[in-house]
């Protein structure tokens, strides 16, 4: 068997939605050469663990949260990422409504918190190409995918999911034909509740019916939503 | 720093398309648990070199190929992948027009051959699911990016690339629309070239040209193609 001086570690890209902004999980490292910066939330995968087991594990340790919605990303392994070892990462990508946990920094993490996307701290290694990666992914992916959905409350006014896609794809939508759209695929229902916002007009909910989804999905059916 | 042991390796899906098929490069294993079974190029990372070096150099060295086109596909990471030792591997995918090689097998590889992706022998590790992955990632890829392209000669029957599309997807689709959609981009350029088939009707060749998709991309062009 070859000699190989390599780590494999797991790095997670977790986006939440807060106050319309899209928002990027970070923590601050308590170890090592880039102690107190901020950093992807991760590390090294222990031997008896797949890979997705270990990036759930240290999510869970080092911030407290537990993600519904995770996928790989990307793998980063350029000899120099890391000036302590090489580290070849494996990137995740995850998808989270931040009201529904509480963040708690443990073990590596002095800190955890959550930054908008476009005022993000100085990152550790090459973090911040990885967060790129992740931001792109996102942006393509909610076009054929309906994971948009994993960032908001069960219920929602529509207004929310349309502010979600413009903040995401960072551009402005056509309002009417995105609705219809969305309305046409008959995976977002009508709720009788009505939001009751501080400001603006109550609106009706909606829910996204993830069963409907699920179910027309394996009959073959493709979400997708175009953008001039 | 941890004590961890996990080595890392590249494996590389490469596809090629001959006599209306579309085939998969394989390499039979000289050593290991494993050997004389058939199994993707590919192997050990070294400390010094980067990841997409790493399965250059292997691809090079168990096949005799270099690969114009070469992207990251995903990372397999099974505790149990490798019965020898815990091994990630990140995949690569490959496209090539097999008549521009000459297939030299060598280091690890015993015998070196192109399979036909519907009768392939079975395959060591789990190779049979990374194939999977690889040809899931072509399928949907050649409908927004030109790589179909890669798996041609320079100059082709327009036949050539329809009958490409339909092995790939493995189905008919309709060949007026295509036609017409290819052409409406401007980046498919007929010559004055006419093909002499062994069999069938002579046809006029067309080329890629890749020079002005680049130009086009960068002005913000999205090649898409729909199927049905």
């Amino acid at each position: 068997m070859i000699s190989q001086n390599i780590k494999v570690a797991v790095d997670a890209v977790v986006f939440g939605y807060v106050e319309r902004q899209l928002q990027l999980l970070l923590i601050k490292q308590k170890y090592g050469s880039e102690k107190n910066k901020w950093a992807l939330p991760g590390g090294f995968v222990l031997d008896h663990e797949d890979l997705d087991t270990a990036v759930t594990r240290e999510l869970k340790e080092e911030t407290g949260i537990t993600l519904a919605y995770l996928e790989q990303l990307y793998t980063f392994g350029a000899v120099k990422r890391d000036n302590r070892q090489r580290v070849v990462s494996i990137a995740y990508l995850g998808l989270i409504n931040p009201k529904k946990f509480k963040l708690t920094a443990s073990t590596d993490a002095l800190e955890v918190g959550w930054f908008a996307i476009d005022a993000l701290p100085p990152l550790a290694f090459d973090h911040q190409e990885i967060v790129a990666k992740g931001l792109e992914r996102l942006q393509n992916k909610i076009s054929y995918k309906p994971i948009g959905f994993e960032l908001l409350n069960t219920e929602f006014p529509f207004s929310n999911i349309e502010n979600l896609y413009q903040t995401i794809l960072n551009k402005p939508i056509d309002r009417r034909n995105f609705r219809k759209k969305l309305m046409s695929f008959g995976i977002l229902e009508e709720t009788d509740k009505i939001s009751k916002p501080e400001s603006g007009r109550p609106a009706k909910l909606f829910r996204f019916n993830t069963k409907k989804y699920k179910a027309l999905e394996q009959k073959g059916f493709h979400f997708e939503i175009k953008f001039a």
